[in-house]
């Protein structure tokens, strides 16, 4: 039994992984905190989320005394935390010993010198950086076994990544295109002008400039031209790839290349049959589904996952599982 | 060609209203105003509204200097404002002798014992109050003709009083049950946590407390159980209307009480055959459908309109075109 | 361990009582089935419903072959079929002795005068039709216990009834009116032009003549005005409900009637806290929200389910536990 | 006065052509037709559409004798039938000299060989089909003037060569790739199982095999990836569009490039500033945003319009007047 501390916890993110570590028999949840200053605070979960009336606990403001008490007798923290916050919080409780699941983006370039520019602040924690490990589940199993700081990607990289890496070996320099579009709780649960319900109607935004570009052309080793779309539905989100292949490419080669999959649980292939958002929404599910065109060697894949399972609470999950080897104890 | 102001033009009714105007060849719009203090004041209304791109107004604070301007140019005002503006700026400008369309609650009680319950302010002007008058266009043509202030009124009553009126005879004392459904931009443009993309989702609200209950009974002069409700699109109103009528009452009787709208252009009238919201959408009209139990002596009567137009803008511009007579004009 | 065979398993319902039964431990599932005629025999479920992808069962043809081996092999049938196929598949697999819990409409009354008028058929098996209960979990679960017939109650019943029940014995002779909105999937699967997404927008239907009136009203013991709604989302209803209760009927009567479900770990009741639709979906759960008018004595209750689950699937499940007393087994 | 004859008005395009001609003061309709052995013949066009209330004309049957009388007192028919009827209708009327503007695909490409692959028919008039004109109204308003035969282009290639026209002198050898996603009004009216209300949601279609593809190409000349997509929206198309434009360009070059629409009265360009599908709903106009990466070379470019407006009956209607010069009769 391991026992997990949930910091964030009355976000859209926070409060799906805090179902799913509640729904898991392995697991306990050590509390569920929120910034000393949220308005949230002492509140039950289940006032700002009805739909977990079954869960009883309280939101609880993140003290000092309450951050002791995690590293006394918490396994791990989720942190389910803006950047900015997740960056002071992570090194903190990763150099108390505490495995840290970040599911924020500040541990996910290795290299420091990208996020003044995608994050606008300087990162203070070089050395404890140096030991993150990207949470990619299907990529990075090994790894995420061994370090105790593990990035959790977001849903953008982690449809994409998990449709490019099978096949990143037969891609050119012609820029792989990700049109992507996501539900609107990737925008989180602050009231804002352009989230209004009478606002959302598909866009795109970002464009030539989202800092998911830089994460996914790192993690992929190739630059990729990233749109992201605001759309009109609260989970999920298709990434739809076209990338050029290598001259000589067959169907048999990409087919080939996605077999990668053939043993992971949660991914499934399709070959000319493509995915439905709603298909993977409220699971932790990839789709994918590809054609290839032999004459021109263009490749559409597509790739759809729920934003706030597979693209953060239900692969940080994995993680966790994988980290602390879980299953294995069952 | 009468001139019109329009004052809180930003807001979604205030945008409709001018779109309405703009597209008007017997009405000309003085000017486009949001109050001083607005961030929004000094924009073009299409930087805000894009689906206005083919309208070059911008929105002018309503200054000192503004307001005398209005008097001085303008015909009449249209109040697209809180209601706790309305009731200053109405006044004033009435008693400057411009014609003044309140889209505010701020006139629409005769009583001004209502005010401080259901508007949470004490009515400083009962003596314009005395000459308002009640824009539900169907029903108070003559009286719309004759004063300078129209209390033009919400999408609530306007759904609800079309359906009833017609039958008021027939009513006893068990009270009607009005349930009705509105679209998001009801709520207004404003950004709050309830009205975000992902957490609307059907829900009842304000129930057995809502300030659009008793304005609906005193213009029907019946009490009635009014309930309203947030529904998961932006625009458009179901009303959905339960009345048990007079005992003897026939079907007969029902129908010749709708005829009613025999020669009303805008509302429709149809014998167990019942509306869908998005058929009245982005139009002027109002749609009826009913059925009647002669064994029980219960009526269900839907009332659908858009909550932008009959139920706010497109009513005011009835109420403007009777009170100029802007038709006879052309 | 029981073993269910599920018929009917391609439509809506059946798939969600499949991966019900499927995600529960101590349940397997026979096998799937579709009419000997369908289009889907033979098809994997996961083909029909790829979010199914970790369900690898076919749809096999219900030949009379299969029928007998259900018999020989299954502890219990779940007939997700029509009324006019439940009607003959319950009674023979009833009098096979063979547990039937029945998701049509085929055994909800008790009186067979009912069926030709509301389900245009004439109920042929009387003295099966004298043994099936009435699945409504919360209400009737010793005889659940007890009967091999179990007609599970649909969605509107079970939000009505769910919020009726308890106060019954304050209602009067007004009719209480119960406006109901269901998602689209209470409509089927089948390709229909009422439900394409281009024609669906908040609509009535039923008025004044839908079955589930006399279903409502014969398990309440009170006649009702029951006005159904078709609503823009894929799963749920709300039922808000509008009932003169008795003279000196008091707050508190009313607090102390919903008590009865204070031991009911699916049914959440809030006083002045109304439900959405979204807190419910894909949840067995059912919230309640009410508030009451001592100077009027009306009173407004609103109830909120899937349609899909407490409505049909997981009502299924919940008879099925207290029948085999699964829960205690474990 | 010019006078039209519809055909095929029961569709959503038919209908929308028809609501657009009724409000034009220079023409009138004709007639509206459906084919001889359609369901909703007799029909008025209110029953199948209430939200046209206001237009009184019924569906008639398109027989012989009808045809002849359009011959006889129409200027011009428009055809919103399917490729298969149009091909023989369109022939038909252009050889007795009535102008037609035809909405489906069957007059679109100028080269016959094309027809048997992407509609599986063999063109039998090509005489008819070499005076042909394609009728992008923004590009073509010369040659539209002129024919009586005039092929107005769909959706898709509207919203992409209007994106991707003026700059076709800057594009590569690198195949641009435009995403698109149609609102489900963009499949028809007709009840299929992939359009009904519970099975959409995001997902691509037709990859690297849509007849829109060979179209948009021919249009461009230059090969194309075009990637079509089923949104869940009613109306409307959001073309994303990546380009790598040749080496050397500018971001001044490509604002150059889009000043071709500055004299457009229904196409806004904004940089760096991209459209919401909903800003251009229930409207002529398409709205272009684009962003340009010197660095890399790469362009993005958006592209939103109304499916049934700028996609089909509004710049019908474009071309109409184009041809009739009915502005200038004015």
């Amino acid at each position: 039994m391991k026992n997990i501390a949930i910091i964030g916890a009355s976000g859209y993110t926070g409060a799906q992984i805090t179902s799913l570590i509640n729904a898991e028999a392995n697991l306990s949840i050590q509390g569920l905190y929120v910034s000393e200053n949220s308005l949230d605070k002492g509140k039950p979960l289940s006032e700002l989320y009805p739909t977990y009336s079954h869960i009883s606990l309280c939101l609880n403001p993140l003290t000092e005394d309450a951050k002791h008490t995690i590293v006394a007798t918490a396994d791990a923290v989720v942190l389910a935390t803006d950047h900015a916050v997740s960056l002071h919080l992570a090194a903190w409780f990763y150099q108390q010993g505490v495995a840290v699941f970040d599911l924020s983006g500040a541990y996910r370039f290795s290299d420091v010198a990208q996020y003044p520019k995608w994050y606008g602040f300087t990162h203070e924690y070089p050395e404890v950086l140096a030991d993150a490990v990207y949470g990619l589940a299907e990529w990075n199993c090994e790894q995420i076994g061994k370090s105790k700081l593990i990035a959790v990607p977001g849903c953008y990289p982690t449809a994409s990544l998990t449709a490019l890496k099978p096949i990143a070996h037969l891609l050119t320099d012609v820029f792989p295109v990700i049109n992507a579009v996501s539900g609107v709780t990737g925008a989180g649960r602050k009231a804002q002008l352009h989230t209004s319900f009478c606002e959302v109607s598909l866009t795109p935004y970002g464009v030539l400039g989202h800092r998911h570009q830089p994460e996914i052309a790192t993690q992929l080793g190739q630059e990729v031209i990233f749109t992201p779309h605001l759309g009109n539905f609260k989970r999920g989100i298709l990434a739809t790839i076209t990338a050029k292949l290598k001259s000589g490419t067959s169907t048999d080669d990409v087919a080939k290349a996605f077999q990668y999959y053939d043993s992971a649980e949660l991914v499934t292939v399709k070959h000319n049959q493509f995915p439905k958002v709603d298909d993977v929404v409220q699971t932790a599910n990839c789709h994918l589904g590809w054609k290839f065109d032999e004459a021109t060697g263009y490749l559409v894949v597509a790739s759809a996952i729920d934003n706030l399972m597979k693209g953060a609470a239900s692969q940080a999950m994995q993680c966790i599982k994988i980290h602390f080897d879980v299953l294995a104890e069952q």
